[in-house]
């Protein structure tokens, strides 16, 4: 059964090989002042940067570029980059790179009007805008996190070590993205695959809760085995367009809110990884990949028919013979088989978890109710160290 | 492989038994001359009409009703209805009722401001609209068409027996749309399977185009999956809330343009049945219903990949020992027995089809090229004389 719920997602997305020319569309939309919103500079290297840079100067912008940001964006960055774009006076904030950039300018957007520290504000407090939101648009290079069509911002907090996530509203979505997947190849494979775990994690996520049948978890099982049999391909052939144009997709669908509509969700996985992340600085995708197959095996029995119709709709495990348990942790060993496949990692320890950060990490994680087993700390540990 | 588009679906939908309520979040946002939009005076029956009319009273609404939209909305109606908004000064149009009701909302919304002849400038000559478009609003109560969050509007003139469909651009699609499965389910149980036959089709015509594995496709699956389950549940029992509400949403999700992002698509069922819909005034899902397993079954030769894929991931057919042609055929039998079960009509007869006027549907269909086949002149007649 679909809930009560309401849903509007009024990013406009420009897809394919060409898709950067819109931009031209876009930008007169805007005021004068643009901050051009990048990462580390691998923009430069691959040449997107100057295609940006040409389009914004043919269309008269004012541009002021707040670079650096990097693949966990932290609150003092934020705080860097509210101040540049308030004295910047921005009219639009164009994020050029992976969700982490897209993250940054989200949170950003809800800031620069808005007197108060914007980690207190919106990741200790979680308060919701009050000021006005600068516009954001996102030119993607990287498929992951969904943030090119979704409200969602992950900030963290070196100091505490947060890492912590605020879904906002939709007006706080951006109000473009350009999605050409061409701009994904050129990442290095690990990077790749920590995108592509993120991805399939975000889904599972959302469907690894409640029990009966619905669209939201059919549209689910789709993304599921889409990104399955595109991630296989991409990881033979980085440059396989229709396997990198099939992930891209995917992962904006994965998380702009469409598979969660009218259910229940767990996000369990995001809360343990996110708090091995904000210990270690370890990429985002990985830190999900490390926790998930300990979470979901000691979570199973309590969600048992999900996890068995994952393994049949997802996965193609053969039912003949097999008790409904023996099913299920057949999917989750297919599931673990993929993984091995594409490469991710599967320890917290290669991320550089040791022992004696559990605790600490346990003590760091949202524990949520959405899930199959409202975990108790005792738990938290287990899993954890499970994953090491 | 998706190939370029861009994406934008901005209608803001409230979805559940309590939705209409937020009707009163929405109608502050809009001047105070509101048309009310209905057809025959179902909702005056079952309470919907009063519910309404009380909401649009409380929020101070100068409203004039506009009723006796019927199931294929005729051009003398849409000239009456633009005759109406325009004498009222329309601030908003809300349609309550089906998609009927919402796409003459539509095509009357393009319509009020400019001063051409509505049916030749949008259904002969498909022009854009030029003119201020006045905003539309529907409120839900038969699942089927997809128009409560689209930008497709279909219309009739009576006197060329033309059925037409035009599909503007995202500024046309509703503002809002309110979803409250429970107002589905006093439909009589042929308007409901005619509904669902509908939504079915839609996802079908998008389905069926193209070679390649693609995310689109995947999601096409996952929706006919659900329209096939929830749809024997609901006919057995219309007030099953679970089945209402995942058809009802799928209806949504199978013509909002997701499924036929990046992928070419066919739309000759509902050429077909559209011609045969200008000679009948027949109910639009059940002409879509006889023509599509003739159309399906004479093209699938040229598109045996994809047909073969749709009996094997759509219905579970068996694939061992057989050849791809079997397996196909045995998918479109499936699907042939699933119709049968709902009650569809299967046969242009039945709808008052005669084999004189073969001829003059087979003229006034619109031959596409977007399916496996682009269909000669004779081979549109046998398809409808096999329909008969």
């Amino acid at each position: 059964m679909l809930g009560n719920f309401s849903y509007k997602n009024a990013t406009k997305l420009y897809f394919g090989e060409d898709s950067l020319k819109y931009l031209n569309d876009e930008l007169p939309k805007y005021g004068k002042n643009v901050v051009f919103i990048y990462g580390g500079g691998s923009i430069k290297k691959n040449g997107i940067y100057d295609e940006v840079k040409k389009i914004l100067s043919e269309n008269g912008k004012n541009v002021v570029e707040d670079t650096g940001v990097m693949p966990n964006p932290t609150s003092d960055k934020l705080r860097e980059g509210v101040k540049i774009a308030r004295e910047h006076k921005a009219d639009l904030l164009l994020a050029v790179g992976g969700g982490s950039c897209c993250d940054y300018a989200k949170a950003v957007s809800v800031s620069v009007n808005c007197g108060e520290d914007p980690w207190e504000k919106y990741f200790v407090r979680f308060d919701e805008p009050t000021c006005e939101i600068v516009p954001v648009g996102c030119v993607l290079t990287m498929a992951g996190t969904g943030s090119e069509m979704n409200a969602g911002a992950v900030i963290t907090d070196r100091e505490t070590r947060q890492k912590t996530g605020h879904v906002f509203g939709d007006e706080v979505m951006p109000k473009f993205s350009i999605l050409n997947p061409r701009f994904t190849m050129s990442l290095p494979k690990r990077q790749m695959v920590a995108g592509i775990y993120d991805i399939f994690n975000h889904i599972c996520e959302q469907y690894f809760s409640g029990e009966d049948d619905n669209v939201s978890d059919r549209l689910a099982e789709a993304l599921m085995k889409s990104v399955i049999r595109d991630s296989l391909v991409a990881v033979e052939d980085p440059y396989n367009y229709e396997a990198r144009s099939n992930v891209m997709w995917a992962a904006t669908w994965a998380l702009n809110t469409l598979i969660s509509c009218g259910k229940t969700t767990d996000w369990m996985v995001h809360m343990l990884g996110q708090a091995a992340g904000g210990f270690t600085d370890a990429t985002h995708g990985m830190t999900l990949a490390a926790v998930s197959l300990p979470y979901y095996r000691y979570v199973m029995p309590y969600g048992l028919r999900k996890f068995r119709r994952f393994a049949v709709e997802v996965w193609g495990v053969e039912e003949k013979g097999k008790t409904d348990e023996q099913i299920a942790s057949d999917g989750l060993d297919a599931m673990a088989e993929w993984m091995r496949t594409i490469g991710v990692t599967m320890s917290l320890s290669e991320l550089g978890v040791t022992d004696d950060m559990i605790e600490g990490i346990a003590d760091a994680t949202f524990i949520l109710d959405g899930g199959y087993k409202i975990l108790t700390h005792d738990e938290v540990v287990a899993i954890l160290r499970d994953s090491l």
